[in-house]
């Protein structure tokens, strides 16, 4: 058998979800393998449920993030798992492991963090258990609520959802986090220009709003960019049995990143991680829609960047256009958290 | 400021919920400080959420415990804060920190432990995540729901509901898991009498009908045994503003730990840990009306084991009578997963 480095997470998630013999369910609507579970719970709303860990020194460095943005990023990264869900986050449960010569203001920063962002976005921080190890683990359970269900739609984002014709789509700008993440790193003093990177990297803001306005619209496929753009549209494809073309031109970078890192940006955009906006898959028509409800909420509409397409091989491939609109290499969906 | 090795449990606790500032409500029933979180969801039922941690080295040895006694191990105790709520457990979420070296195999068997407690006590795996970490942390987050609420009253078991007064009685009896953890440690052949004591230190059975049927007979007040039976009884002290006094001649120790480790084992029952039976705190009629619906159910009853009293000083105490009924030195309620 082999060790986790060398199998992919998707590989990884199949297995385990075979252990655990899921089906779903009129009651169990989706479990392992999506943004978050989701099941039915008494009334007519669907319950949704997403956890994340964030680990000193494989997610997050001390040197260079602060404790209160260390709670405010755990909290967020779920919070983004309910958007893409199209979801109202509602509690929060933290388990978080520490040294035992963790400074107890560092704790009480760490808190002051997620309620900070609990109380941005309308969800509350009710439990959780606080255990000693060896480095930093923060672990957040965040559960929401869809819109009320009718009849037999599931008023959520999935990333199963997509069909072959469908547009894909983002909400805002993209490569800001990878950006103001490299201007940390290299440790300088950063530019007045620049310091709208370095604060949308340290507090991102999940678009929890935008997800449910999607939803809103009629619009059932989504996912929140947290691996990076391609990474992401490639779990949709997976889960969809389709692929997908990307045309780079279309892709929307942040303008504060591209006047820092020029034509490099568009790679931030592209595969960067962690900027918390949403791509989404539907209709020219539904797509349309949404866009109406975001201008209405004063939010920036959708920008098209690309498609999907039928399925070419077993494997789900993101095939990306570049600047001239010519076919480079596809990206591969497999992708995994254990690679050395 | 302390570092957390200075600073008692309570002490943390307090110092979060202050930090999140949380207000209880007719919505969030209950928050930080006792067996789970409570709120109320649509329907007639309250909804409970707890979360724990194990972490490597800290809280179990992979030369000990096997892989799918692990994940067994690590939703137990999560049920036995759900029973401690007398609540029915539903879903759970799995969030996993593994070296990327582990074995697929070892986590395919992680996940079955974890599926094999799940189907005994009727709840379900639907999700989680899985991520790097220098060594094996098993995080679960439980979310279980209370019989239905009618009137006022709230039908879950807290720790604060103890009353000057009230009589303390446990389900079962103690000592077996920590005298099986004693032979494990010891690493010599196992007698065939002393299997008991390891099966049930490698998995625990959490009391999820017990606590349903304390709740369903009136009683209010109750905690699981995991830290131990007078620390725990320091937790419902600590948050139920009383003291408490304890008789050890009647405290039920395990008879296969008595017959491995004699006198020794009264010890493993008072304070070993991780029996995970309930602990609960009533009139003497509502006591015995939930003895004789655990009979009915085929459980044993409950033993009476002391009483609460009148809280005597700032801090809860704990008073432990000996064996010959004369009073011993009281048990400090403060406790502290992080004192060195």
């Amino acid at each position: 058998m082999p060790e986790l480095s060398t199998v992919g997470e998707f590989d990884l998630i199949e297995r385990l979800a075979s252990v655990l013999g899921l089906v779903a369910s009129d009651r169990l609507v989706l479990s392992i393998g999506d943004d978050a579970a989701v099941w039915k719970a008494a009334g007519d709303r669907l319950t949704v449920a997403t956890a994340d860990s964030l680990v000193e020194g494989v997610h997050f460095d001390l040197r260079t993030t602060d404790w209160i943005d260390l709670g405010w990023k755990a909290l967020a990264e779920n919070l983004s798992d309910i958007a893409a869900m199209g979801c109202s986050p509602r509690y929060a449960l933290v388990g978080l492991g520490l040294p035992a010569v963790t400074q107890v203001a560092a704790v009480e920063a760490l808190y002051a963090g997620l309620r900070d962002c609990a109380q941005a976005f309308g969800c509350q921080v009710v439990g959780g258990d606080t255990v000693r190890c060896p480095q930093v683990v923060v672990h957040v359970t965040l559960l929401g609520e869809s819109i009320p269900v009718r009849g037999d739609d599931r008023p959520i984002l999935t990333r199963s959802a997509a069909r072959t014709g469908d547009l894909l789509a983002v909400t805002g700008v993209l490569g800001a986090s990878a950006a103001g993440l490299r201007l940390l790193q290299e440790g300088g003093p950063i530019d007045p220009d620049d310091e709208v990177l370095v604060e949308i990297h340290r507090r991102p803001q999940p678009r929890v709003n935008a997800g449910l306005l999607l939803v809103a619209a009629g619009v059932r496929c989504g996912i929140d960019i947290s691996d990076g753009l391609l990474a992401d549209i490639a779990h949709i494809c997976e889960r969809s049995d389709v692929d997908a073309e990307v045309e780079a031109r279309r892709v929307p970078v942040h303008p504060a990143a591209r006047g820092r890192f020029g034509e490099e940006a568009l790679k931030m955009a592209l595969g960067g991680g962690e900027d918390y906006e949403l791509v989404c898959a539907g209709s020219r028509d539904l797509l349309a829609a949404a866009s109406a409800l975001l201008i209405d909420d004063g939010q920036p509409p959708l920008t098209l960047i690309g498609s999907i397409i039928e399925r070419g091989t077993d494997h789900p491939m993101v095939h990306l256009l570049d600047l001239d609109g010519q076919p480079g290499p596809a990206v591969d969906g497999g992708y995994s958290h254990f690679g050395k």
